[in-house]
């Protein structure tokens, strides 16, 4: 059994309890989140403020706390020897985060899976699969509909914004309109606000469009989607069409695969790893003779 | 560089050909194939009828010879310290091919990637993927539309036929059509080939429609699909959707996973495995900090 406590209680950290029960292989251990969180965990495991607290030493820590928090809460678990998933979601820092933890990994032993989830994540082993059948060629990814949390959180984070949603709607070739929903504090101008919206560089490339709404939370729905599509050459043969497609509850996906990668750190040498440097069968529950026998 | 020789001349062999010559990290240094062969390579490497008369030792051979004689032309090579690559597709048997082949090539110090290709190969990996995204609920893989090579092979096998096609055609679900065009040898009677052929294990499961034919060559096109479609459960959460399909040249994919696989050779411990049990990263030519930055 792989001991497993988690790091944050949001979204994703509920998602990643339900995802360990349905897992026969690991056992939560508890919850670590700050003394001061306002939040009490509806669960059956310790609740501390420090791995230090809890009666078992996890061997992996799923950390479901924002992506900017990742480098400082993830190296101190790694120095210790304890194991460490993300889903850090910069798409542009993932090399740089990968090279801190496995630095950190490396002297304590440990292993990180980096900026798994959802995309990145999954994701990119598609994409890095498409480029191995046609090395030649142009993938896009096209997100949506659904609702996207980083432009979500940019929205909020301008003044006299009370509450607000992005949705992302794919409209192919990698190329997405915003819609924005917004529900302004009392005294502000929503005019004002959209222009500031439609400035931020969140948005200001993109098709962007800002509703006045007056009850935001009557809206949400946490399904999304991902659209691949690469057209390559193998060899020398042009014209290879791919296509992938999901439509899923995002927490819960994204929770899924960060279990799944608290079971490969115990299967890789100590250092930092991104997916598409595991092979996919040190993700998945069972033996190997089973999945070799069942997938290949 | 990596120093490649090809085993066999067939579609598979050239398709690999122009795949090595498209990679910068590889070379070509020789086809071995049997002197009594027919066919004529036209290339500009020596041509031999066993490894040892080529003037470089190859680091890895391509095997581009039918699946029934891998296990005994593998062997040899992976014994002598030089890495293979196949195609094996009798999915029933490729854990039993696994651990042969894995036996000899940690004897030999060399690698055995097997079951490579498309399906066994890139489709194992999507179809564990899926398993990754949502650990609970049924993938299906649709082959089709295309000519099918063991199905053409075993109706070819049948007394009387002088030439045939199978083409499969996906009716969803993991369920297909079978669309059988046969020419058959002067004096034999079509209806007792079509009686035969739909009694065979090949055929007797699906429907099966036979067609009489006199030009099957001018019938023939590589091109072939296929859809994997898998509903599941992440966590605890139903109704995950997730669909992968391909439209491709069937050789030159294959050709161009096989190429890529004598790449990642170089990157794994003695032994032999499938492409569920090796990182992505290790199959694509370049520097692993531009693959994690583009591709994550």
């Amino acid at each position: 059994m792989l001991n497993i406590a988690i790091v944050g209680y949001g979204n994703i950290g509920k998602a990643v309890i339900e995802a360990i029960d349905a897992a026969k292989d690991m056992e939560l251990v508890g919850v670590i989140m700050r003394a001061s969180s306002l939040t009490k965990p509806q669960v059956s495991v310790p609740v501390v403020d420090e791995v230090g607290n809890l009666p078992t030493k996890p061997d992996v820590v799923i950390l479901c706390s924002p992506s900017r928090t990742i480098p400082e809460v993830a190296e101190p678990y790694l120095l210790q020897g304890i194991s460490t998933v993300d889903s850090y979601d910069i798409h542009s820092d993932i090399w740089e985060l990968r090279e801190r933890l496995g630095a950190a990994a490396k002297k304590g032993g440990s292993v990180a899976l980096v900026a798994t989830g959802f995309d990145p994540g999954g994701d990119s082993v598609i994409r890095a699969l498409l480029e191995v059948f046609a090395p030649q060629g142009k993938t896009y990814t096209n997100f949506g509909p659904g609702m996207s949390m980083g432009h979500t959180a940019a929205v909020k984070a301008i003044a006299g914004v009370k509450n607000a949603m992005s949705v992302t709607i794919p409209l192919g070739t990698g190329i997405h309109r915003r819609l924005v929903y917004i529900e302004p504090h009392e005294g502000y101008d929503f005019d004002e606000i959209t222009k500031t919206l439609k400035a931020d560089p969140y948005f200001s490339k993109d098709e962007t469009h800002v509703f006045l709404e007056h009850d935001i939370e009557s809206l949400k729905d946490v399904g999304h989607g991902v659209n691949l599509v690469r057209k390559g050459v193998s060899g020398k043969t042009h014209n290879q069409l791919f296509e992938f497609d999901m439509r899923i509850n995002n927490p819960a996906l994204t929770a899924q695969v960060m279990v799944a990668s608290a079971r490969a750190c115990k299967k890789q040498a100590p250092g930092a790893y991104t997916m598409i440097e595991i092979p996919m069968i040190d993700l998945l529950e069972g033996s190997r003779e089973d999945h070799v026998r069942r997938l290949v």
